[in-house]
């Protein structure tokens, strides 16, 4: 039996969703927890199976796990190029910068100080993040001068963040967040949507699936995802009244709701797996 | 006038010898904290110099300076892919476990868990750190399981560490910690040596330079030195019972001692600085 791990901490809707549609392929997927993991830096380490689908968030954690796991031999989707895109905030908005796609004016403060100027010369509401994606580090949303200067003497004296992101925000013209979901290589094969509230998507909503995606929206999404290569993750994306935004892009961790719309996310993401399982044995 | 801007949070005796030996060459050598920067991501930010000599602490940050520096047309010192082999710990020992190198025998743990069942395989003392060189957070000296249960919690709860790197602990036989010092691209220009106290360099001292070098030592420093590539940096060193083991490798941020003892540090810093610049320029 061909078996291939998926990492993550614990087994959700998804990824039984993916371990049936692995079976149907003749595949045995096991779940392997990422804190479970060791890898010994002697140059001969085995990966704990010759396919691995990375379920979690990508993070530098993540990332490193990948391109730890890959040097050992194995198949990683994401692929590690690809994962730390996903996880390094920076290195992101550079790549879409530098393919000429829509991003929020950005800049990376190396300084509490600087932090401030820079917020002052964005303009008010503004977004702080962190270079790498942190789920246990928030990012804040900040209105106003006296708002910046108290997020972000807490971020550096309680997190001791030392660089951050700061971004404009901006404001969906029909109050939603927009994912198109990329799975493969061939650009987004679907479309969910979240309602706003407030700044950020509504906690108790999840992303239903969109009819349709407006043409400009799908063009701009088509031309990150080729720029951005191939694999399993959503670009998130705002509809401003300028034309469609890249606000970041994410893992595709979550997908029980386009399950449910018919479309077979799983069966999708475990044909890409096996498919650059194929291609990586032939090289 | 020619300009070059030193990173450096403050003025120390070594970034005023640095000033002396640019303006002996021409060159008028400013003072440009890392934390009054910010850098626009919009593909169109200058420099704020032709030339920087990066005199900080190598981290994830300072790497991420460099990199943002270097790609708006700077020439930097140390080079961003320099740099970051001296910010990420993992990077760095993979490249020297590469190289054939001797280094701690060292694995990275992705958990709580596995951090312990990795410290009792690696055997007892044993080091802990973490995977990117960030100087708020200590490195750990593990002498048993109880101590290793105790500052694993503690890293964990309280630092939020979600991987990190554990290393077997390598007793110095002389009692010392060595530095191999680089400066340029013809390999080690000196050592230096710090007594142990305990498990690390005695607080109270600083290093003093070392006469000679036994040739085990030298051997492993000149191809660390070829492998690491030219640069500002010290390569740390253990004399263990079974030989020369590299335990890490730093920025060259003190060497007043160095200095001191009639080594030109930073002329030799400066000259390589300017070579680089040249030779930059032409290409």
């Amino acid at each position: 039996v061909k078996t291939i791990a998926l990492l993550a901490e614990r087994l959700r809707v998804e990824e039984r969703q993916l371990m049936h549609a692995f079976a149907a392929r003749g595949w045995d997927a096991r779940l392997v927890a990422p804190s479970s993991l060791t890898h010994s830096l002697d140059g001969c380490e085995a990966a704990p199976a010759t396919m691995v689908l990375d379920r979690s968030l990508a993070t530098a954690e993540s990332t490193l796990l990948a391109v730890l796991l890959s040097a050992a031999g194995a198949t990683v989707v994401n692929r590690p190029a690809t994962a730390r895109l996903l996880a390094d905030r920076v290195a992101l908005i550079r790549h879409l910068v530098g393919a000429g796609l829509p991003v929020p004016r950005t800049a990376v403060c190396f300084g509490e100080e600087s932090a401030l100027e820079t917020i002052d010369r964005l303009g008010y509401p503004a977004v702080l993040k962190t270079l790498t994606v942190d789920p246990a580090f928030p990012s804040a949303y900040i209105e106003d001068r006296d708002s910046a200067e108290a997020l972000v003497e807490h971020r550096v004296t309680l997190g001791g963040e030392r660089a951050m992101v700061a971004q404009a925000y901006i404001r969906s013209r029909h109050d939603r967040n927009v994912r198109a979901i990329v799975v493969g290589n061939h650009g987004p094969i679907a479309y969910d949507t979240r309602p706003t509230a407030g700044w950020r998507p509504e906690p108790t909503t999840s992303y239903t699936r969109a009819e349709h995606a407006d043409s400009a929206l799908a063009q701009v999404a088509a031309e990150a995802a080729r720029r951005l290569g191939s694999g399993v993750y959503a670009i998130m994306m705002i509809e401003s009244k300028d034309g469609p935004v890249i606000t970041g892009a994410e893992n595709l961790v979550d997908f029980r709701a386009l399950s449910e719309s018919g479309l077979d996310v799983a069966g999708a993401i475990v044909d890409h797996a096996l498919f650059v399982h194929e291609h990586s044995r032939e090289s």
